[in-house]
Formats: C-alpha cells, structure tokens, sequence
C-alpha cells in the first residue's frame, strides 16, 4: 500500500513538493486553510490594483487531481506525533482527524503584532490574497469618502474649512509601519500608485495625501546586519519619494484613527499598514518538536528534516 | 453662470448623457452610490467567474474630470422639487444637500423581494458588483465545503454516509427563484459552469450538483405576452440542461436552508439566487412626481420628460 503522506501548508514549499511526488508511492493529502498557492512578493502591487489577485494565485485543485491528492481546506490544530494524527478544524468548525505515515510541515508564519493593542483590530496586513483585497478596498472607500468632502464644499462654490482639510488629510494619510525591505518597497508602490493612478482618477485629492514609514525600533535590531543599504534604501524613500518618515519608534497602541507612539506622540490615520515581522503559527508553537534557540522556529538539519 | 445639473444616478443613462453634455452649458453634479458604471448583462458570468467584475464596470471618474463634473458617491434620499434641492446621504453616514436648477432621474430600479420573509437577509441577488463577487464566493464555499466532506470520507478509505450525502447534495443544490428571461439565462450559465470549471476542478462533487429554477407564479402574468417564447426556454433548459424546473409556485417563506413554497412542499439549498422582478428605488417611490398606473413608474412623455 502506497505511504500516507500529509502535507501541511499550501506555499512555495507544499507546491513544489507536490509537484515532484510520485502518485504511485505516496497517498497525498494536502490540509491547508488556502485552497492556492499564492504569489506572496505581488501581494503589495495587488492591494493598489496594479495586479489582480487571481493573478497571482494558483488553484491547488488542478495539481491535487493530477496527483491523486485529498485537498482539505482546513486549518491544522493538533499534532500528535505518537499517534501520527493530525487533528484539523474546517473552515466551516467541524473537526476531524487525519492519519499519516508520514508529515511534511511547510506552514509558513504568520503576521506578529507583538501583542500591540488594537493592532489586530485595525492595522492592515499583506500576508493573504482577502488582506490585498481588503487593503485596496479600504484605500478606495477613504478616496470615496474624502472625495466626496472636497465635491461638496465645491458644490456650494466655497474652499473647503480647516476643519474638513484636516479631515480628509487623515482619511488620505496611509501610515506603514515596520521597517524591514517589505515595509520599504510597499511605501515606494504607495508613492507610485498616488503618481500615477490616484493622480489621475482623484487629482483634487493630490495636495492632501500622505505616506509615513514607522520604523519600528525592534526591526532596526533585526535587520542590524543590513545597516548601510538600510539606510540608503530609507534616504532614497525620504528624499526621492517624499515618504515621511519616523525612525526608531516604540509603539504604544493603536485605536481606530491614531497611532499611538511611545514618545508621547500620535499620528491621526486613515488607514494603517502593519509589516512589522511574522511569528510561527499556533500548530508549530504548540507542537512538541525541538525548536531552534529563539523557540519558535522548529529546529532542522541541512535536509530540513 | 451655467445652469447647475444635477443628475441622480451612474447607470447606461447617466454616462451616455455625461458623455455627450456640454461643460461650458452645464455644471454637473453626479449623485450616486456606486462610482463606477456596471455592464449588468455580464453580472452573471462575474458571478461565476467567468469573466472579472473589473472587466465590466468602467469609472465614472474620468469622465466627470473631462466634464468637469463633481461625483459625489451617495445616495439621494429625497427630493425637494420646490426648493430644487437632492437631499443626500454619503455611504459615511454624512448628509448633505446638493441644489440644482435642472434635474435629471436616472436611478434605475432595484431588486423585489416581495416582502417575502427571509430573502432580503439569505438570497443573493444579481444587481451590482458586489452582489457578483458574494455570489461567487458563496459558491466557491460551498464547493470547498462539499469537498471537504467527500475528502474526509476517502481519507479513512470509506464511502460517503447516507446523511453525507444529503449534506453534500444540499450544499449543492443551487435554487434560482424568478422565471424571466434573466433567471432562465442564469440557470443556463450556471449548467455551462458547472459542466467545464467544476467538473475540471471539482470532479468529484459533479454526482452532487443541482440547478433548480423554481418560476414564481406572479411572473407568469408578467411574461403573458411571450408565452409560446418562454414554454421553449423552459423546455429546452430542461431537457437540454438538466435543470430542474418547478412551474408557477407561490413561495411562502426562506431560511438559511430551506425554500418554503406554498404548497407546503420546501426545497433544501446551499446558494439562492434571487431574481423574481424589480422595484422603484426609495426616493422615486417618496418623490411627489406623477406615476404610471401600477404607481411605481415615474410617467413620463415621449422624450421621457
């Protein structure tokens, strides 16, 4: 009888896989809460519109089919290494229990909010293909809504008050928090999308929008190694691209309009862009497998065994 | 001075006569929920994916900053015909009003529930963009669902139970409620998509899948005239199609799972899609305007003034 083999996640790393085995030798089965891989580094360019989100994502089905694979959409919760189960929960809550011979763990990581308050509720993320469309419609329904202050003061032939510039500055104020490559490139697709599309389809809203990057203290830490092209790739944001910039910053929290610093300081927002860091998913947190040294990795050898 | 425009709505109407104004003559105001125009004889295949939702709609934007014309995203909730104001409300919540010396009604019509109990909150519709992308997802649910369930089965190398099966079924059972040219037509996409994209992707639910369309027996006098048109539809969409047809129903009721018809039969679904007719929007409705016979026309001469 073929090995039961169960491969956790839907990445790069489970798709490939999957690609290479051989139907023959194994019964695959695939659980994952995303039924595609996705195209992870398009993601910023999806959340402005540049690229749609189906094009850069691609069915597992068409591969499972060809494979003979069982594809459950379904998040992994427990493993049981003695048992050799794998209890999952589907999408829609049941719970059930898959049997292997052998596991594959390529789960990836997920966004970290280092337990920041409010984040979870109101930053937005780049991780899945429903953060992009999310992101690009947040970003639309506050060109709407400003849009649509600026139109009615005009209707009545006046100059917009203070008080409603203020007002559409903060809806059109995109504040990127992070300060690792990721947070850096999305800011400069920012600036370009305001260049080229928004300029276009809301020019009156030009004066009024903003980009600023909160360079997140811990991140400085970790991306120590990168000092010199980390500063460079910040002075050409700054200078270049007009993006404001906030550096070494602790964050305190965030309500549903401002973004609290630890200096005292708040910046008011309309919408917010969290990018500052990923951490391992419940299963491989809960998992009773040797971690690496920072115990959240699972400790591998060159084979990643 | 010119003369202020005002014109309530973004559809075939509403751009064709923004296309052809003239900006030194008018000064434009656009009052309408939605900013985009939509091709509505394409909703059907972006609910099913055949084609994007991007691919049918068109900004109005850029022809409002050709024409110089304001677009406020809202809606017009009542019109004062003596002071010659729209009084609006934006999708934010805020409301203002918008003064005009001429006015154009160009509103269109939205979808009728009858009163019905329970289809406002569980059917979808097909009227707008959104509705297309919730019908797609909704669908795409369900399959997902229904392959869980068969994946979980073969897992553990067992056939599906008998109450698995009914749950599978019921998922995918898709209920069309109308009986019009459009629910016939849809029922028909929905065949051709069930025919090549799922049985690609989803070969093993094909045994499960239903399409019922169930004619509202009030459409029946609606579509009077063309009845030897509409016994040929039919016929062919069940003979050909496989859709099974349910003639000249009274619906009494719907709950999340259950289309309850008056001859005290009821149909367990997965998705219900809704198109059983139209009806004036609120504010033609509220509008102290002269009305055709059935009163929810505007009546109007033949230069639809």
């Amino acid at each position: 009888a073929p090995v039961r083999l169960t491969i956790l996640g839907s990445g790069w790393g489970a798709f490939r896989l999957l690609k290479d085995i051989c139907p023959k030798t194994y019964s695959v089965t695939v659980v994952s809460p995303r039924n595609h891989v996705l195209f992870t580094p398009m993601l910023p360019s999806a959340s402005v519109g540049t690229v749609s989100t189906r094009s850069i994502t691609e069915s597992l089905r068409p591969l499972c089919i060809e494979k003979g694979a069982r594809l459950c959409e379904a998040h992994a919760e427990h493993l049981d290494l003695k048992k050799k189960t794998v209890q999952c929960r589907s999408l829609h809550g049941e719970r059930y229990t898959v049997p292997y011979d052998r596991l594959v763990l390529a789960v990836g990581k997920k966004a970290n909010d280092f337990g920041i308050p409010g984040v979870q509720r109101n930053a937005f993320f780049i991780k899945e293909t429903a953060d992009a469309r999310r992101l690009r419609e947040a970003l639309l329904t506050r060109f709407e809504e400003a849009a649509c202050i600026v139109a009615r003061s005009s209707t009545c032939g006046l100059r917009p008050s203070d008080e409603q510039v203020a007002q559409v500055e903060q809806l059109l104020r995109v504040i990127v928090v992070g300060g690792g490559p990721i947070s850096a490139g999305f800011s400069e697709h920012l600036v370009d999308f305001i260049g080229r599309d928004v300029r276009r389809t809301y020019p009156d809203l030009i004066p009024y929008m903003s980009v600023h990057l909160v360079e997140w203290a811990s991140c400085t830490q970790i991306h120590r190694k990168d000092q010199a092209l980390r500063e460079y790739m910040l002075q050409r944001l700054s200078q270049r691209s007009g993006v404001q910039l906030h550096r070494g910053e602790h964050i305190e929290g965030v309500t549903q309009s401002e973004l609290r610093l630890e200096s005292g300081r708040s910046i008011p927002y309309g919408t917010l862009v969290w990018n500052a860091g990923m951490k391992p998913v419940p299963i491989v947190q809960s998992a009773d497998l040797p971690k690496a040294r920072n115990d959240s990795k699972v400790r591998t050898d060159e084979c990643l065994r």
